[in-house]
């Protein structure tokens, strides 16, 4: 038998097929779930997750890439089980990183996701609470009321996904007061936010199906370093992703002066670019007219940061976070095809423009 | 054998030493949980508990009556089981009352909690979120983290119980855009945002000690008519309650606008003073300076509220809940003094001054 990351093996996996699997078992458990609310806040919710417009209308939304409820399903599949087992954990990581993406928006004043407003803009801030406090009772409740064993292990683990996801968003806003943040500093914050859920994504549907703590401890280890790797890709699309793929406008993160890994790895490296980098953003910071800074501007910093080393240096990141995680799996049992799909899944993420 | 309500058995029970053992067991173990949050929300959540000042020094804060962590040792009780059986129910649903005090301030614009600056106007709206979803959070591992079945059980009624209490809210917000609220509206908002809580802690102890579903249901019933009863008299508190014993300013709840029950009872009653006092509160709405109005104005109001019988429904609403209460126990078997101390608590409730 050849070891599961050969290319051969790899190439089998309809990556395409995995998220879309996951998306159609999760999402009319979801849907339901968010029924449950009381109005107006399953409004807000349906508006959240892109099934309705601002005006209440049918809305066919980008609900992301999916790869938590993917995680979910594919991870029941470890013990043996089928993947409906995780169809529970799925809806419960996605209505914890919803319940994240409705608070970090507010608390960062973001007003826009997945190219529409974001929640607190069109219903306010109240609605943001509130609807983000409720989505995250209700990833307790999917789990609790199924009343076993393994559920109560499932949402502690996920309890602590979720502090974790709320010491990275702690973080987060602390370093945008600071003026250097270092590169470990950033991959323990990137970590948090999000190598901790997907790690949940990646055992939840194990635990469901009765893994024991070993086998979900190194499911959580392959989703965390993918949680890496997706981040440092994340980092890189958002200086240098195209936005046609992305979605989002030409050196997104720069103009949000985010301290994204490419940007701490150049400041960094030490050398003249990097030297450059440090003085030009230092003086961006004070900068009052930042906002009206042309292409040419945030092209030049991309520049720097590149020939400082950070981009390549968060590119061989991603794949030294890959290699982490596909060599995680190695310490599970489990059936080939499932193997193979976890690869296929850290493959795409390492690979994708969008 | 008496039955348990004769007032010679309630005179036996000293409601002070049950409020100070649920504190004393409960706050060190609660210090503890808060210590785990990563900076700075271990200082905010001490500053929004009364343990630090604004300034970072040692405070000893007014930290609340305290009811719900006596209610939860009590009912660990219930069981035969020590009282410190419960404390991590009594920390858990302190964390999840004080998770929905930091949310519903800032949604509802508050600038004073128990004598001091809420955590918004001191630490800014991002960490009012953040350390509310923290204690959240905390509140669910602190619990779970007992790793039994009846953790997953307690978790499962704390979760069902914060639904609630975020329903509650959402009732509270819509109902402030509306010209009327009903008295049965403004009843299911007050059972959820007092009621469930009160329930939960109620019966979180004894499940936690092994207790069966039907003894937590009826705990839980008697803590939710306890909460009725409780918020009844914290409505007749917010507008006749002696500002040297609330703390409050006089007429608290009329110069907030809020649609309280007497003040809906009034509404609801039908009369010369009702319909007068419905046509004052309608103008008041409109009203631009009506942050500027005399004691007299608002005595005139409370006067008027009083006329129309909200004030004597109210307090008769008190009772009734009270008995309700008080009678639920009586499906329960549990020792004479757990039953003696439960109903001197049910008793305090609605004497208090504060």
């Amino acid at each position: 038998m050849p070891p599961a990351s050969t290319p051969a093996r790899r190439t089998a996996v309809d990556v395409t097929a995995l998220l879309e699997r996951g998306r159609t078992l999760a999402t009319p458990v979801l849907r339901a779930a968010v029924d449950r609310l009381a109005p107006p806040m399953d409004t807000v919710a349906a508006y959240h997750f892109g099934w309705i417009d601002a005006a209440g209308n049918p809305a066919d939304g980008d609900g992301g890439k999916a790869v938590r409820p993917a995680l979910a399903v594919l991870s029941a599949e470890v013990t043996g089980a089928a993947p409906e087992v995780g169809i529970p954990g799925a809806v419960a990581v996605e209505l914890v990183h919803n319940f994240s993406l409705l608070h970090d928006d507010l608390m960062d004043g973001d007003e826009q996701r997945r190219h529409r407003d974001t929640v607190w803009k069109v219903h306010g801030p109240a609605q943001a609470i509130l609807v983000g406090d409720a989505l995250f009772a209700l990833a307790n409740e999917i789990l609790l009321e199924l009343g076993t064993v393994e559920a109560g292990r499932a949402t502690r683990r996920l309890t602590t996904a979720t502090r974790a996801l709320i010491d990275g968003q702690a973080q987060d806003i602390s370093y945008e007061h600071r003026d250097r943040v270092s590169v470990e500093e950033c991959l323990e914050m990137e970590g948090n936010k999000t190598g901790a859920l997907l790690a949940a994504s990646s055992s939840i549907g194990a635990v469901l199906g009765g893994a024991d703590d070993r086998t979900a401890d190194t499911l959580e280890k392959y989703g965390y370093h993918l949680g890496l790797a997706f981040q440092a890709v994340d980092d890189l699309l958002g200086i240098w992703g195209d936005p046609e793929s992305t979605g989002k406008q030409t050196w997104s993160d720069l103009r949000q002066r985010k301290k994204s890994l490419p940007v701490v790895a150049a400041l960094a490296a030490g050398g003249p670019a990097s030297e450059q980098l440090g003085e030009i953003l230092a003086a961006d910071a004070k900068s009052s007219d930042f906002e009206t800074f042309s292409e040419e501007e945030f092209a030049a910093r991309a520049a720097l940061i590149e020939e400082a080393g950070g981009r390549e240096w968060t590119a061989e990141e991603a794949r030294r976070q890959h290699t982490i995680a596909i060599g995680a799996l190695d310490a599970v049992h489990m059936p080939d095809q499932v193997r193979a799909a976890f690869t296929a899944l850290a493959d795409f993420v390492v690979v994708r423009k969008r």
